[in-house]
């Protein structure tokens, strides 16, 4: 398998002119997407006129549209960064920080709308999508949220699932609500003020 | 302007086959729309066949699609009910009652996905349905929250705009969640479920 040719000087590492044309496929789905193109309307043929390479390499590296479209979602949509800060209110902060990067950037959301709201008609690409890129936070978010009830930073009984729901659906409600004219603005300070008052309750102290 | 022969027997009120149609239309708009339709591909052609009149009857009514499609959305998302129950508390699990009922709504979801999520493609069908449709779903909600600071049922230092999307975001997210294949079930008590932890707060007692 290895060669045994060991003087042979190292050849660079991967295929850089594929590399590149992947990351510029990728890019241009992403863009394509990001204008507000449903699944429908993307096809294999605007993704490589907008990447600048042929229809063939792009079937080189993935079967169909379908394929390519998850890998994409799925870069856009990174795993968290390891979130083991000071404390379980640094985590979530920092948590819906990235919640709201995400909601405020105008590719982002397209890519949620293609993933979560076409899920009625491709639902095979939201499962996919579920299950590349949602889980793995959901996981992490489950983990740091138990993680604050053994430490008794959060109350031991804990709806958990609500819990998750609170801290995102809060954070995506508040920046539409926001942005389709509501009340409140979008500050640095935003993740912090849901987490307080998530962390503080409603009711009177 | 008032007719003064009093003895004639009174005319059955409104136009009973024009309002018939009436229904018919926005009926035929909502399915279409509950089907995936999106805005760019309904249309009045397609509306008329459903509902089984001609495009003429439609026109007669409506200048343009955007009209009719503003009518059948905010038909569809009407005005809450008055919420002044035994207390914030029962009025908030009574709001997130209607959120459970139009998110679990497939037609409601959809008229949502058009009115929202194609607001970046139209922006004009999105802010009119804000204005006609959300706004007084808003106010409702923020004077509830308001009347809940008043009487010290929630904090008066309370942070209304954040606790508005607290209550909706999370309902939406934790149907989604739960709907994608996440931890957590839709049951009559997730309003209940979702009020009590708010209120409560996520912290220690």
């Amino acid at each position: 398998m290895t060669t045994t040719d060991e003087t042979r000087p190292a050849r660079p590492t991967g295929r850089p002119r594929s590399v590149r044309a992947e990351a510029a496929i990728i890019d241009a789905a992403l863009d394509l997407i990001g204008e507000g193109m449903t699944f429908a309307e993307l096809s294999i043929e605007a993704i490589a006129a907008r990447a600048g390479v042929g229809k063939t390499t792009i079937y080189r590296r993935w079967s169909n549209k379908e394929d390519l479209v998850i890998d994409a979602l799925t870069k856009l949509k990174a795993p968290l960064p390891k979130l083991e800060g000071e404390s379980v209110r640094e985590d979530l902060i920092a948590y819906l920080r990235i919640v709201q990067r995400d909601a405020c950037d105008a590719r982002s959301r397209c890519v949620m709308n293609i993933a979560m709201n076409d899920a009625e008609r491709h639902p095979r690409l939201a499962e996919r999508f579920r299950q590349a890129a949602l889980e793995p936070r959901r996981a992490a978010m489950a983990a740091m949220l138990r993680r604050g009830m053994a430490t008794g930073e959060l109350r031991a009984d804990l709806d958990v699932p609500i819990a998750m729901a609170m801290l995102a659906g809060t954070m995506m409600w508040y920046i539409r609500g926001v942005e389709s004219g509501g009340d409140g603005e979008i500050s640095q300070d935003t993740a912090e003020r849901i987490v307080d008052q998530l962390l503080a309750g409603l009711g009177p102290r």
